[in-house]
């Protein structure tokens, strides 16, 4: 599938079902300011937690192949859903293109920062149900313990933009203290879905100050720039261009994309993309 | 399209993109409980609020041809997307087939319970977009005044089932907050998406007591009794069988969609088929 050898001036690429990555592009960004990244969001079929896993490896092939045509030299898969799913298949279907999901960096994280230890990962329906992070965390360190809990209201808040005060504090003590009602102590919450970044700082406030928290956004950062160090493929001088696709809905994605990004979009700076 | 006369026996069909219809099959249930019911939640393609028209039209015709299959004498479009793109097409495609949707039962209840009055409509954000219920207000009372309000994270609260107390209220808060800032003050509140009955009494209790609430499932479910008693269809003598299909996610649907009945299903009640 790959034409040419990389350049450290090529783009890196961006997946998501919706705007939910783009609080992984922002974090790549804080990162590794340089860097070009282009950004596709298929939201024309999202959410992609309700379909078969079948149709979601298909959607993440047709994508990648859609990036792969901008010439990216990284892919980073900035969706829980197709992390777990089709990442493997990717990363095979690919090679030597480096794939990077979002499930591994966090579960990697959680493991070293607290070895032996118990994690709570806030996360959204498909997420728990697919099992990835329990997964992840127990191959990192097998004596882990895991709690999953999925916290759907948080994807609504965070895209309605009510991230911080008493509403988003009483909704997120009330997941917590479904997760530790039986007594459950844990030493790390991991944010288990590219839109609970943007809640962090509430999320924190509710947490013990020994609890460690990941996120997801920010640890997948940091193995995009370990990868592309290790390849010697850092965009040092360059002037970090931003692009943006979307399948469908580009006004919505930019009114709400920009709550993600944390800067204005208009429906200009995005390009509807058919695949 | 049509094969046969009906008859009194034969059952209602109900369709929505999910869950949210089941709002509307339960007030259809408390007011006709004789009648039988198919309720088909066309679950794999959900949400239909962000895909284009043409699609949305192709699957609400899909979904009726399925239902027409299994010989109703009505059909219900109880999802008020569907209702605002596909209504009368269908309704000219399945003719003598009566087809009722949501949106204009909830439009004229409004209209004719404050005449020349101010009201407000809280739906989803694909509603709104739609502007059905302004049109469906507007030609039934020129006269009218509509303010419509996305409210999405109303959605999430009745799925997730926190439909009372503190949390619900305080979100029910703000986005009345949101609506009546400017000082509208408003004569009616309309209830333009299938999922808000469920926080009805939140609502009511957040509402003061000379404001109209307006509930488009119990509005429809009056409809429904009236055109099929004017059809001599009404059926008085039936047991009330309920069957529900689902075109994804059984158990996800069993699961929330118990919730929206007022009654448990498991997985085994719900028959998964392909459209």
């Amino acid at each position: 599938m790959r034409r040419m050898k990389e350049t450290s001036q090529q783009a890196i690429g961006i997946f998501d079902s919706g705007v939910g990555g783009l609080t992984v592009l922002k974090a790549i960004r804080e990162r590794l300011p340089s860097e070009r990244l282009i950004y596709l969001g298929d939201t024309a079929r999202l959410p992609y937690g309700t379909k078969s896993p079948a149709s979601i490896a298909r959607y993440a092939e047709q994508a990648t192949r859609l990036l792969n045509d901008r010439q990216i030299k990284l892919l980073v898969i900035a969706c829980n859903t197709a992390s777990a799913v089709a990442l493997s298949s990717l990363q095979k279907a690919m090679a030597p293109l480096p794939v990077i999901g979002v499930v591994e960096p966090g579960a990697a994280a959680a493991t070293r920062a607290r070895p032996g230890g118990r994690h709570l990962v806030l996360a959204t329906e498909a997420t728990v149900r697919l099992g990835a992070y329990r997964r992840a965390i127990q191959a990192a360190d097998p004596g882990a313990e895991v709690r999953e809990l999925a916290c759907e209201l948080l994807v609504a808040l965070a895209e309605e933009g009510w991230t911080s005060g008493s509403i988003a504090e009483d909704i997120i003590g009330r997941y917590l203290e479904m997760a530790f009602e039986d007594g459950y102590r844990t030493d790390s919450v991991i944010l288990g879905c590219t839109h609970f970044p943007l809640l962090r700082e509430s999320i924190r406030g509710c947490l013990a100050a020994d609890v460690g928290l990941v996120d997801s956004a920010t640890t997948t950062a940091s193995v995009v720039s370990d990868s592309l160090t290790e390849r010697g493929l850092l965009n040092t001088d360059g002037h970090g261009e931003l692009k943006f696709l979307a399948t469908d809905g580009v006004t919505r994605f930019a009114r709400v994309g920009g709550r993600f990004l944390g800067a204005p979009l208009t429906a200009d700076d995005v390009e509807l993309v058919d695949i």
